[in-house]
């Protein structure tokens, strides 16, 4: 475990969070930033600094396990939906959001999976991916 | 929607199961059905016969998704076991395995995380995967 | 088990979800299909069609059940709203249902029975109910 | 709203609570009260003094309301056994009880229903009800 | 244990209330009322009139507990904006209430405190209270 | 926000897991790194360094808040033991501790408090704190 600057955690944790979500994903981080700074600064140094900047997993499947998970606790939905934006960002397909979804309700339940498709479908509308897929 | 015989969908579940778990998921299955036979049966056709039947997500990635949503629920570790085995059997590396759950501290909190890799390490003893992961 | 035709298990569950919520909950899964038909098509099927016409407990016992699992989980009001409705459908008297709602502080705390006072506020409206009940 | 003695609050609820779960129920507070003892007249006091005592539903309702919340929460084993044992006491059938751990498969997911089914099966075969269930 | 007047109860649950959150909390009772006044007696009697009536916890300490919990099960937010208002009036300061939100970023997850701090910033508005603090 | 060492924000964490569970707290993160040494290393770094580090709030606070949240969300009992420890560590009296875990009975249910109670009277035992609490 070398020392190293946390200044450079930080840039790499926003150079990862780039990555995953664009533009989007850096505007949410400025708006809490505005209230709570710390905390914003948290998000980009743990989160992306820390995990999704780690090597042996593709970004893709990250995103598939984040979808996941969000989908399953059903309790934070502006996160699943940054999540699903993210995962279509990284390169996933369309079908392979909404199989993650669907498949939440065998680990979660169906009500679980349909919050989670409602999300699907809003950030689908904004994306300009038609539903029902081919 | 053709039409088709349940029975086919029961016979293509179990050939599922087969695939995701090996004789483990099917012998779990079976001991469930002495006790409850229409839940075991209703375990293969719609999970297996249904969902991980379908095409558009990799098996792989299906069992990185309910890795990640079984860990970050936190209520359910013999199902965690399960899954954790079954992704290492359709080709996970245990390294990604482990980034998931590690993964899950940002979205569930460090106590479902550190109870996910108590999981893992019990699964990883059987299979003879040495830790630390190189 | 008996093979049988699987439009069969789709009809059977179509009866049985028009008996638990009436035109209702046929107008929730015709919406669902315009953007997820397979879904739709398993809610139909595995929920109604393979559970809910199960004999041996009552459709105003399954409406309580599921009121009861809704309001503790308390992460899905969309679906929640849906079996107040369907509660009352079935049978299930105001008084029955608020009993449930209010029994739930014990087992999942007040904040959920609170939440769910105001779901079955909402429905109660809906349908002419006056509360407080006499 | 009637002023009376708290007294008469905590005999009716360890009526109730000998009601809905015999000896059994009243020996767990019992235990509970050498360690904790005002949370153990609380106990007594509001879900049974209160909820339970409550007309407008009957007990086996409640029972099969508890049991499908604690199922489908699934971090409250212990709590689940209880409720098993007591929705039996007050004549809710084998079968009754089955059908709606089954059902917590749909709002809660497999695994919960999984460990919910574990549960009964250690409850029933402490009852001598032998499974599966004809 | 002392038998005591039932009537007593709720007058001290009373005051409990508007010593913990003011001429809001009882709004909120009242407003409860109105549809569900055994519900709303509840809420008067076990947690103010029993548990917050207890000595050996101050009222601090209660509110920043209520605040982590509620903000770790994220599935209350209109009781954590009522328990945010509530650890202000009873005299918490704004940072030890911003502290307790994003410390459960650590045992319940990133979204969980994201949400919480968004509640946080709603309620500090109305109360004037500029962010970021100092 | 001024750069520094990384390291730096290591050591500060384990001397703030020291504070906040004395040996006991490094024990468990060393027997985890066995394992699983870089999540060892971020709990030591996120929680302990950046969150438990901060002022605004003291030891005592933070520890009933943990308390709090891990009780009511019911399913990291190891967690919750750690955290019982360290309440009482930091200077929080038993009767706080058991206060505060009460108190989960009107936000989480009875059943999250009494496995919460289950939890403390462990701790207490081991602790040689007799029970009941004068």
């Amino acid at each position: 475990m070398t020392p190293h600057l946390s200044h450079d955690r930080y840039q790499r944790g926003a150079a990862r969070l780039a990555d995953v979500d664009g533009p989007a994903g850096l505007a949410v981080v400025e708006g809490l930033a505005k209230s709570f700074p710390d905390f914003a600064r948290y998000i980009v140094e743990f989160p992306f600094g820390d995990i999704y900047a780690r090597e042996g997993l593709g970004l893709r499947e990250r995103e598939l396990a984040t979808v996941a998970a969000l989908c399953a606790l059903g309790n934070a939905p502006p996160q699943l939906r940054v999540h699903v934006h993210a995962a279509l960002h990284v390169g996933c397909t369309p079908v392979e959001v909404v199989e993650v979804v669907m498949q939440m309700a065998v680990y979660a339940g169906f009500p679980a999976a349909l919050n989670g498709l409602a999300v699907v479908r809003e950030v689908f509308a904004e994306a300009g991916i038609p539903l029902p897929l081919a």
